[in-house]
């Protein structure tokens, strides 16, 4: 299958998507994840995909893909094929795309890096899953080449955001601590997931804004998301960090 | 010609354009796209296109297109087939694409009006031409929305950025205004040819960092790019604007 030039998707990064864990052929967290992709076309005032086109286009690549025990499924959302320029046409046909790629856990120690591209706190884009994701491609690759695994990213007030594929996670005198969606940041489902977890052990996560010094004096550090589940960092911008507390427990409703 | 569905420029914005207006099949300014193409690619750590596959697949396309006096050639340069996530794969192979639409001049009035989504000030992206444009496409749609043409986009430091597809200059007490490029600005071919006109009718364009309230006291409000070249804006959010003065004479170096 191919993609005709005049997508939009392609052309200007109109659209949107989500990636999701398939375990044995099953997908994790269907439900939630075409919620959001549901969100994510009011937000950008797409057309929604029916269910049952989207189930079909799952089921297919599943099915073609069988024999990886963890995989990735991801479920791209086009405006679909427009005229020259910026404007939509009146009429948008989107166009759904799926692939599905073997996604074993990671199981190396991580190690993070603070990025200087910033996360657009100014536009709604920063709180979905968009084609735009050009600003998240280029902080992944200052953290490679400081010698980093993944990228911490601020948003342009300088607050503490995500990393460029996951949601971020800190402790600190016993208290966990994540970013506020307003930070501009995916609602994450693995973020979700953790933080009602860590408030039925008693541990309520505070959605906080704060500067990069927070994280600073971070003691332990972990990453969401829905394919890796939760991840502790090893190392951020060099310094060692430790095992979180509690990992087990929290990481206890993730796939 | 169609797309592979795994081409990074679809999936994540990972890739740059650039738009060329073709007078009589002749590309305008070709040298100047081309060098700013590359100037992107350093900044998006992309591979460089080389000038003969340029030249090739704009002559095919123009060659196909033949009888539009007046034409918007697209390139669009996409950091190809990449493996899933953010991580490029260790050698890229980047695809070049073009297209050719008819592109009149525009003639009827133009209204602005200031958009809420924001030019990201804290990515290298917002200023050169990506593949991820979400965030200028959402600004024409809001400014659609609210009865205009065209987005005045401020970044996210409140500055004048540009608008949606264009670079914005304003006239207040006889002088001319201009966002700095470091305002997240793309280095418009217009602008420059506008900038060195003005300078040769000692009528120097000042670069400056303002905010909206600087465009609220503007007379008048013009935006340039490579395919309209120069446009008077009749209204901004509804506040009606003078003819620019010295407008044939500012724009006397464009085609």
């Amino acid at each position: 299958m191919t993609l005709p030039l005049d997508d939009r998707g392609l052309l200007l990064g109109d659209g949107l998507f989500e990636t999701l864990l398939v375990v044995d052929g099953a997908p994790v967290w269907w439900g939630e994840h075409m919620a959001r992709l549901r969100r994510g076309c009011v937000a950008l005032s797409l057309p929604e995909p029916t269910e049952d086109e989207a189930k079909a286009a799952a089921r297919q690549v599943i099915d073609d893909g069988a024999g990886h025990p963890r995989a990735a499924l991801r479920l791209t959302w086009t405006a679909g094929s427009g005229g020259r320029g910026l404007d939509r046409p009146s009429m948008l046909s989107p166009r759904l795309l799926a692939s599905l790629a073997p996604a074993p856990r990671p199981t190396k120690p991580l190690r993070l890096a603070i990025a200087q591209v910033r996360r657009n706190a100014g536009s709604p884009t920063s709180r979905h899953k968009t084609l735009a994701y050009l600003d998240n491609v280029l902080a992944r690759r200052e953290a490679q080449v400081a010698g980093a695994d993944e990228a911490v990213m601020l948003n342009t007030a300088g607050e503490v955001a995500c990393a460029a594929a996951a949601n971020i996670f800190w402790m600190e005198d016993g208290e966990v601590f994540t970013p506020a969606l307003d930070c501009g940041v995916l609602d994450g489902l693995a973020r979700a997931a953790v933080m009602a977890r860590a408030a039925a052990l008693g541990a309520a996560v505070r959605e906080v804004r704060a500067g990069a010094e927070g994280l600073g004096r971070a003691e332990a550090v972990f990453l969401t998301n829905s394919l890796m589940g939760l991840r502790p960092a090893a190392t951020l911008d060099g310094r060692h960090l430790k095992k979180p507390p509690l990992l087990d427990a929290l990481a206890a409703d993730l796939p």
